[in-house]
């Protein structure tokens, strides 16, 4: 603790400026990092504000300024790391500029968020980065409120339909629809998509999927849609058992693999459209007593660190995260600054990173058994 | 958009209260979330200011209840998944008291954790929890001024030399001391140590190393005394060849590790006190045409859903993050509320769980090695 004791009021900019020998325009310029300053003058006012323990108002900055150079970001969930390298280029774009960005992580779901949008408002920020659990724009409401009150909104990774916001998003569909592919040339037509929609009973056409996948969030139906597309496109009937239905987690979708891989027509591949998806496929193979990729053949979404220590290392795919980010930034403070162009959207490519986690399906001995029909 | 223009000007409490037909206080109470009102009051004005477009305003609900409820999290990096369980235990606990936590993220840079506790006190946040990068009280005058100015706060994961803050901290320690024993019962005494102090020349001595770890954040130091005592107790000679001194990166851990690999006498066991050690580690392994737990035992810090499906599973340090962060919500939330007990240090203890990643050093047959000499 200091030894003298501090004085709970900040001083005023006029203090400050009083201090430093500059005129009162000087020191808020200065002190709120706007406009154009000597560099002399911008070092006594800096003194006299480490001095007078100066602490700048967010309101006497607004009223300015009208800005208080803070954006925030709102994303799903903060412990993914695809939200980690996200939160890493919106915060390297935003100090560039002298932003700061704070966030509030929203579990997913659609209440918090919109309680995350207005405890932001009223922090005052001067924009909003979102990853919204919004399917429709009836969800939406809280994000077009904030646009209609001048905080401008900028989407991250998800879309939401029928809402014309600007948007920096990944092209999930063309990501799925060449790893699907990609297996497909491989000789493998028993491929299993995890995770599928949440279903509360087994779905058994693809209009069931469909219908259920209409309430997902835009990323995951992309991804679906781009599986079906590689399917229809090779002729490759679809069949539901091979969608997993169960709940988002490593431990449900590990049940619902092991379960697949009994089916009399197991799949020889799995695409996994999220980490733990790919946590839960990996465990369902050990406990059924297989190896990838003699097996089952793998390929994951969302690349880290561990995928290529994995032993096969595994054929993953890599969202451009820390670009997603600062992209979206960038857009954001385009946008408060008067600068950006109407709102637009931005689609960015993943890259396929092969590495051993695929082989070709083993051909089954036995008759009448899936591989052999070919 | 909506269809018809809104003001920008943001309605007041009393414009909010008039259509509500209350008083208000009753009004700012509600609005304010604070304070008894009756469930007929709130419904009547929540209508009125959503018909109204009310904007709560920060200043004015600091005038009237002192508060935000808003708190301001500072951490290290959010990408580390580390912090993001600690950023789950937070809010969670955040929630259940109507508070909000806004996080910034400083890259471990001191510079930047000031400029983050100066964004945040603009933001006029009721408290903070900080993850400092501050090693010493010459480093922490920003946390130091926090307090002084009525900001309270609690440190999280780190404790800082020579400051008296309330902390809630993990025993790391006590885990890394645990671990290395656990390996020197299974027979090791070639334990290597990743991530040891970022040297620039190769360390000579216990006391070179000593020296390095003083200017490291207390949770690195802890870890580092761990290992120390636990050969010391066991009467291993510190051998600073087995010590990694190179960038706290997967690339370069992975180069370290390969050359301590090839050393005349290499290092039969290896303890990683990061996520990105054991990464950088498993490569080094691989690489160098080995396998674990075989050829070398292998112990990590902050377990992962990874851990378990690696081939075979690895032994893991398990932090209580979510916990951790409960607490130092619980504790800070406490201070603002003013029912806290004097400043105190939580200690908490981590989990040591045992996979199949280690395994008793195998005996080597080259006369002079020195396995034979035991």
């Amino acid at each position: 603790m200091p030894s003298e004791p501090v004085p709970r009021r900040s001083p005023t900019v006029a203090e400050v400026a009083a201090l430093a020998g500059v005129g009162k325009a000087t020191a808020a310029r200065t002190l709120g990092n706007y406009g154009s300053v000597s560099p002399a003058a911008r070092a006594r006012v800096m003194a006299a504000a480490e001095k007078l323990r100066y602490r700048p108002n967010n309101l006497a900055r607004s009223m300015t300024t009208g800005r208080t150079q803070t954006i925030g970001v709102v994303v799903a969930d903060i412990g993914n790391p695809f939200f980690g390298g996200v939160m890493r280029g919106i915060t390297d774009r935003c100090e560039e500029d002298g932003y700061a960005a704070i966030v509030l992580s929203t579990d997913e779901t659609l209440e918090e968020e919109k309680a995350a949008v207005s405890v932001l408002m009223r922090q005052k920020v001067d924009g909003l980065i979102v990853a919204s659990a919004a399917v429709t724009a009836a969800d939406a409401g809280h994000l077009q409120d904030a646009t209609a009150r001048g905080i401008p909104v900028v989407l991250m990774d998800r879309l939401i339909e029928g809402i014309d916001l600007p948007a920096v998003i990944v092209d999930n569909r063309e990501a799925i629809r060449n790893a699907t592919r990609f297996l497909l040339r491989e000789g493998h037509d028993r491929i299993a998509f995890a995770w599928g929609p949440v279903a509360e009973k087994p779905s058994t056409s693809v209009e069931d999927v469909l219908a259920l996948s209409e309430r997902d969030i835009w990323s995951a139906t992309e991804r679906l849609h781009g599986y079906l597309e590689a399917l229809d496109g090779a002729g490759i009937p679809f069949d539901p058992a091979l969608v997993t239905g169960c709940e988002l987690t490593v431990e449900d979708t590990a049940i619902a693999v092991r379960d697949m891989l009994t089916l009399p027509e197991p799949p020889t591949a799995i695409l996994t459209t999220e980490t733990n998806a790919m946590v839960g496929a990996l465990q369902a193979i050990r406990q059924s007593g297989l190896s990838y990729p003699r097996d089952v053949s793998l390929i994951g979404f969302d690349d880290n660190s561990w995928s290529s220590v994995m032993d096969p290392p595994l054929t993953m795919i890599a969202q451009p995260m820390t670009h997603l980010g600062e992209t979206a930034a960038e857009q954001l403070m385009a946008i408060i600054a008067g600068t950006a162009e109407p709102a637009h959207t931005e689609l960015m490519r993943t890259e396929f990173r092969e590495r051993r986690s695929t082989a070709p399906p083993r051909t089954r001995g036995a008759p009448g058994q899936y591989a052999s029909r070919r």
